[in-house]
């Protein structure tokens, strides 16, 4: 069908993508004289800045998920559709939906954010997976989970190390947050569980290719970010480019690391969506747009979050929420003067601070020239993502597994599910 | 290999499956002089009285469910294998398992279970998922809500109406607690959620072959039960026997249901395993065991749980988890026992009373002649189901989701994940 939701004279807004650019576009819309589409090809919007709590077991898919729809309830003028975008139409301004046939829009705002990139090496994919959705989250939690049980039963130490080796490649706030995670799962949550092997030896590698972790950081917080890595039992690898990855571990250059776990946490690329636009893409794939936001001879499609690429005061702004949740609005605030026939208004980005955890009570924060570490920075960091997270349902529940799991080092989701059930066969 | 732990002289105790049965036997048997390896396919045991809420959205996996290595943790002569047994070899004492070669035994605890049975129509498993696992509970959970977001989007108002029609095959506990749910969650949580579509106009349907709901309680709470469902705003149609299901609905007995979902909580069947214990079956595939729970002429081999047919004073012991408690408690005392030299004692199953819920607030339970109905009923299942949930974290998480829910009918787990992402295109 052409048209599946009838609309009034009102101009009709698309949102593509219920991530926090089109989460905050779309609620800065509802007192506008507009209709909005959220179209998002997941039913619920992910709290991302905690997903590796998913991948680790801290936290439920639930704990940091809520649906678009819950979100959007009250807002009258917007509407959610399940369904994934495949191409941007805009001499039509039109976008060609997979299943549900085309949606035509006045104003379009396109969110849909980035996914894990392989730098051109997408064999590594099945060796090392990412950590973008739910679903990877599960699948980094179940790989971490199994290789403990293959630990327990391998007759052959050598082998038995190599499932007890967890390799993270790529420094960055995830790359940090899943090495210092792994780390602590292996000193404190699964210590008394196995008979077999003692899992406080497994070894926690955080590789990266750059000269220190943490690169957005200060050298300051970057260091002190090393140090609180390697108090929780972690090596950090700094200058360590990968060359390949396999089943069985990492090659760096001139050193192999052999390792049946390893995890992507290095590189992203911008939804390839992007690509429909016909405007020339950046080397990561996104879309230079112009200060108002808009794309280059589109003036009635924004693009918003990490699939945006802008610069201002010769910096690239950064692929975070808050910058996302900023430019949602300010799109918001443009389609608004653009309705009204006024002119749009180029965007600021304001940095509010960095934040990046380590492990428990251990994070490094900056806030313009403050520079934290440790108890002080990990309240900080507890403090904004509980009031960031949506869904007052959901900062009750997160406050009270954080509660738990800091007085018993408990993880409570560490469940292996899965169609597989049972565990992969060994490797020859 | 042909044993990967070795053992000293104790005796070695294999119990295969971490149920309720076979994790009672395990814990029955922490100081008797034995070595005990439990066997399982999956890393968790799973509460299954409350997996329907997983299906409808109220709890998480996480909640219901535990690893079995955490709940053994302090149990030093017992070790967790996940492995799945494909075989016993009574006369060589001798289970097989799919990747880790044979593990040998000198007493056999089998407690594997039951899985859904389609009454030989096992093409309809896909059109009419059962709810034994995890894995199920989220793919219940996932067509449910899609069915939704599909009638949102369908311009046919008829093929809307089978969107909006849901079914339940099997008027047992599990086939009531399901309905009922399918009918608070159209009314009550997803009633603001859609601009097209009207969730509480949705039709819920619980299809009975035989004369009353809940067969195994008295006729009076089944009649209870019935009008509490109809107050939900469920339908119930008894004396309905399914003489076929396909992707588009149900049809009875000179009647048909139009449905996109349909859920089925009609029949289970033994695990497979028992197949291979060399012994006659009974018609659901269980295994008949002498009254001290071995089977015949297998002195070393306890059955118990829902894989075991017994009868008591000429009535079957039911299927339920207090029944596989005290059979697995009793299966341990008989080994211990049997070790010693001693003879092996009958077990008498000691019914403690029936309980099944029905929605917010509304449920049926039976002490001995005592029969409770509504609130006092609810009540007494929230107070045993919390009692009995293994680990306090859990009883603590799940009483805090409950509390919330109450308070706000809100259904948190309202996630759709999985591989496929988008919708299926709609049916021709």
């Amino acid at each position: 069908m052409s048209a599946i939701i009838t609309h009034d004279r009102k101009p009709h807004v698309v949102v593509l993508g219920g991530g926090f650019g089109g989460l905050y576009a779309t609620r800065a819309l509802a007192r506008a004289p507009v209709t909005v589409t959220v179209v998002d090809s997941k039913n619920h919007h992910l709290f991302q800045p905690l997903l590796y709590q998913v991948a680790t077991a801290a936290l439920s898919p639930g704990d940091i998920a809520v649906p678009i729809r819950r979100i959007l309830r009250s807002q009258k003028n917007a509407t959610v559709m399940l369904a994934k975008a495949l191409a941007i139409d805009t001499a039509n301004k039109r976008v060609t939906l997979e299943v549900d046939g085309q949606l035509d829009y006045d104003f379009l705002v396109v969110a849909t954010g980035a996914t894990h990139s392989y730098f051109g090496h997408d064999a590594w994919h099945a060796f090392a997976p990412g950590l973008k959705s739910i679903e990877d989250a599960l699948d980094i939690r179940k790989r971490v989970l199994i290789a403990y049980e293959h630990a327990e039963r391998e007759p052959d130490p050598l082998v038995q190390k190599e499932w007890l080796t967890f390799v993270v490649v790529g420094g960055g706030p995830t790359g940090v947050e899943l090495a210092g995670a792994l780390a602590e799962i292996s000193r404190h949550v699964l210590d008394e569980d196995f008979r077999r092997i003692d899992p406080t030896s497994a070894r926690v590698v955080l590789v990266e290719a750059g000269r220190r972790v943490l690169p957005s950081f200060t050298p300051g917080s970057s260091a002190r970010a090393k140090e609180q890595l390697e108090k929780l039992g972690a090596e950090v690898l700094l200058g360590a480019r990968v060359t390949d990855i396999d089943a069985r571990g990492v090659t760096l250059e001139g050193h192999r690391i052999e390792a049946r776990t390893v995890l992507w946490a290095a590189g992203v690329a911008a939804s390839p969506l992007a690509r429909t636009l016909g405007v020339p893409l950046d080397r990561a794939g996104r879309v230079p747009v112009l200060p108002d936001l808009t794309v280059p001879g589109a003036p009635d499609v924004f693009v918003i979050g990490d699939l945006a690429a802008l610069e201002q005061d010769k910096m690239p702004v950064p692929g975070v929420a808050p910058a996302a949740m900023q430019e949602g609005r300010h799109a918001a605030r443009n389609i608004v003067r653009r309705a009204r026939g006024e002119a749009a208004l180029a965007f600021r980005y304001r940095d509010k601070g960095s934040l990046a955890t380590i492990g428990r009570v251990s994070a490094v924060a900056e806030f313009g020239s403050i520079e934290l570490s440790g108890l002080i920075a990990w309240l900080a960091w507890l403090f904004i993502h509980v009031l960031f997270l949506i869904g007052f349902r959901n900062r009750y529940l997160v406050l009270s597994e954080w509660a738990w799991g800091y007085v018993t080092y408990e993880r409570g989701a560490r469940l292996i599910t899965g169609a597989n059930g049972p565990p992969p066969p060994a490797l020859p």
